[in-house]
């Protein structure tokens, strides 16, 4: 294994990543993927269709790490040139495999197309590779030991197809050999309601260990701590995380909403559904933001009535019967508003709770008294019912104030039904 | 400049991008700044918070590229190791810079805080560097041509910090030195209701151009082709885009529905402010999706008044008179039921244009004649009102088909309003 230290390193193969067309979500994905194997991972690189620049960055990374993971490059187009580069940068010819020529004919055939020449192309591969089956699409992979102590895997630039490669192949084969050096286990606990330099104030001593290591991410408007350990078995890694965790949630309270896959929408069904209670909403600025975060998620039907989105006034009036004098008096971005919408949509819905926000997502509507970013949030319940405002600040822009006021609105209704 | 050609090379930083835990945005985002510029790019490359090697990553990039685009690590932890590397990988000496200093005294003092040994780091800059300044955060990064032919600038890895410095300083710098080798201008036309296979056999001949180019890229259901000409100036590159999209537009007919920031939303809402008509919708299963996508566009108001969330079927009879034996006969996803409800929302809103959508999500709630995916579409308007079923598969994700409905349903509505 020469010099070549034991990680892995991803390559993507694609002009459209260097033209910023597209976001590379395909190194992501392996990445998480690697960690999640205990496969170290030190470099990732993007070149474009480019069989010179191909070639020198697949020879340097030869010369670095044991495990090279290329996507890109695979389809039946003059541009698709991975294989060829590959083969050609380890010296070693290109030959046809039957099987794999037999699978792409077959699956032309059946949407009736014939086999071109760029087909064709996809069943070459160098000898010594071995097939990297694509239950999903035409082109294949390779797994392939071009020179001892360096392995390579190819995949096709399509997500889906990699995915499914990599599920169905590649890490069963990766699980086998001697790259993993410890299994790595992630825990993610997930905050509302405190901003990400004020959450590491807090556990800054926390932050700073080294396993697990917890690792503060911000994402829209919520903020993550993810924790990861390493250790020789899952059983040891969890082991690790356990007390961290509890850690962070005794001192961050009521700020941590869930961990993991869980989101505020989610979190607010379940509690519901374990006091047997139903929720509307009533939604001006966010135009129906806060339902379709409910509706997102399944099974949401036994909480989730629907609601009234009132964006124009009249429709306040009308469905939600917010007095005409209430919203001239206050104005439609006010707690009186807020209030009577919330009300209003328990009482044309028949649900336990309503949550109704009105606000100035902008960038227009905005004065010195009540200036964008300003949004009530109102909440009705079967104990009574109450508003506030909230300002996020006129300098953000319309959707991340939606996207904000959404998540307010839910996590306002949280803390409520979390006691 | 020796052997190096002339593009540039992006490097990012930050152990976090190899976890896989963010998506490397800045990447894409720089890609396109270069782009833009005319400066040709062919590699990116991320690694970790680790010395040795960003070291190595640094020098190498030095042998290949004329210009380097640095992000991350600029910070005042321990883990921010970039410009102290960098110094040292080209043998120049640290020194503190006083306005830098002054500056990040100055904001932490702003904020009630003192000036930490972290945040006295950030006024480091290797002799001969300029500094790169930081308007919106502490952190400064640096211009700085630390051998003949090869320069390099360091950002910080927040995106807007990293955007406001390259808008303010770094894009101008550029624009001054030689490394623009041609104008590269860009136009994206949209496209709903065509699958990326089916258009691009439709302009195969199109998409084999060399200048400009034209790429698909499948979004969430759209699909968009993207047109890039190389030119001496603006004007000429112009000059090459526009016979080319004029000649897809001609192919593809009412699929396109817009171009660059062009959305279904915002094209819909521009045709009815144009014929002085407002629009209300009804939703189930997007359980507010269509609303939110219309609110989402900025002066949304003048033609959206809201609408009715109607996920319970009981929301659907109460607010929107769907008669229960309608339901009861049909079933709450047929033809008859999204017919009563966009009419439904036109009587209760009082718009001019009523959209319904009802169907299942999944993942539960499927059979064999009204399976997972299948949505019924209903339009209503000044000339009568229409529905029909659509199905969207039943092996997609609940998200998936929430998403495709939303832009199934304001495809539909453009299509009646576009003649």
């Amino acid at each position: 294994m020469g010099s070549n230290d034991g990680g892995a390193e991803i390559l993507c193969i694609g002009t459209e990543l260097l033209l910023g067309s597209i976001l590379n979500g395909n190194a992501r994905w392996l990445a998480e993927e690697l960690a999640a194997l205990g496969i170290p991972h030190y470099r990732q690189t993007v070149v474009g269709d480019n069989a010179d620049r191909l070639r020198q960055a697949v020879l340097e990374a030869a010369g670095r790490c044991r495990l090279l993971i290329c996507t890109g490059g695979l389809g039946p187009t003059p541009d698709d040139l991975t294989t060829a580069t590959l083969a050609e940068a380890f010296g070693a010819p290109l030959e046809e495999r039957a099987e794999v020529l037999a699978a792409i004919t077959a699956r032309l055939a059946h949407h009736g197309k014939p086999l071109s020449a760029g087909s064709r192309k996809q069943a070459l591969l160098p000898q010594g590779s071995a097939v990297l089956p694509n239950p999903t699409g035409t082109a294949p992979g390779m797994i392939w030991t071009p020179r001892p102590g360096f392995s390579l895997l190819t995949f096709p630039g399509v997500p889906s197809e990699m995915r499914a490669m990599w599920r169905a192949t590649a890490a069963p084969w990766l699980q086998q050999q001697p790259f993993s050096q410890a299994v790595h286990r992630s825990r993610s606990l997930r905050f509302w309601g405190i901003g990400e330099g004020n959450l590491a104030e807090r556990v800054d001593d926390l932050l700073a260990l080294a396993n697990p290591t917890v690792a503060p991410y911000t994402g829209a408007g919520d903020v993550t701590l993810r924790l990861t350990a390493r250790a020789a078995d899952a059983e040891a890694a969890d082991g690790l995380l356990a007390p961290v965790e509890q850690e962070l949630r005794r001192r961050l309270g009521h700020h941590c909403f869930g961990a993991d896959g869980d989101c505020l929408a989610s979190v607010v069904l379940q509690r519901l559904r374990q006091r047997g209670q139903t929720l509307a909403v009533a939604e001006s600025c966010t135009g129906g933001g806060i339902g379709a975060a409910l509706a997102a998620v399944p099974g949401a039907s036994d909480v989730f009535l629907g609601g009234v989105i009132a964006y124009a006034n009249a429709v306040k009036q009308g469905l939600l019967q917010v007095p005409a004098d209430t919203l001239e008096r206050h104005g439609a971005v006010s707690d009186p508003v807020a209030l009577a919408m919330a009300e209003g949509v328990r009482r044309c819905t028949g649900a336990d709770w309503g949550v109704a926000v009105t606000g100035i997502a902008g960038p227009g509507g905005g004065s010195s008294a009540k200036p964008v970013g300003l949004v009530h949030i109102g909440l009705s319940g079967p104990q009574g019912s109450s508003s506030e405002g909230v300002r996020f600040g006129a300098s953000r822009e319309r959707h991340w104030i939606q996207i904000l006021t959404v998540g307010e609105a839910l996590n306002r209704l949280r803390l409520q039904i979390s006691d």
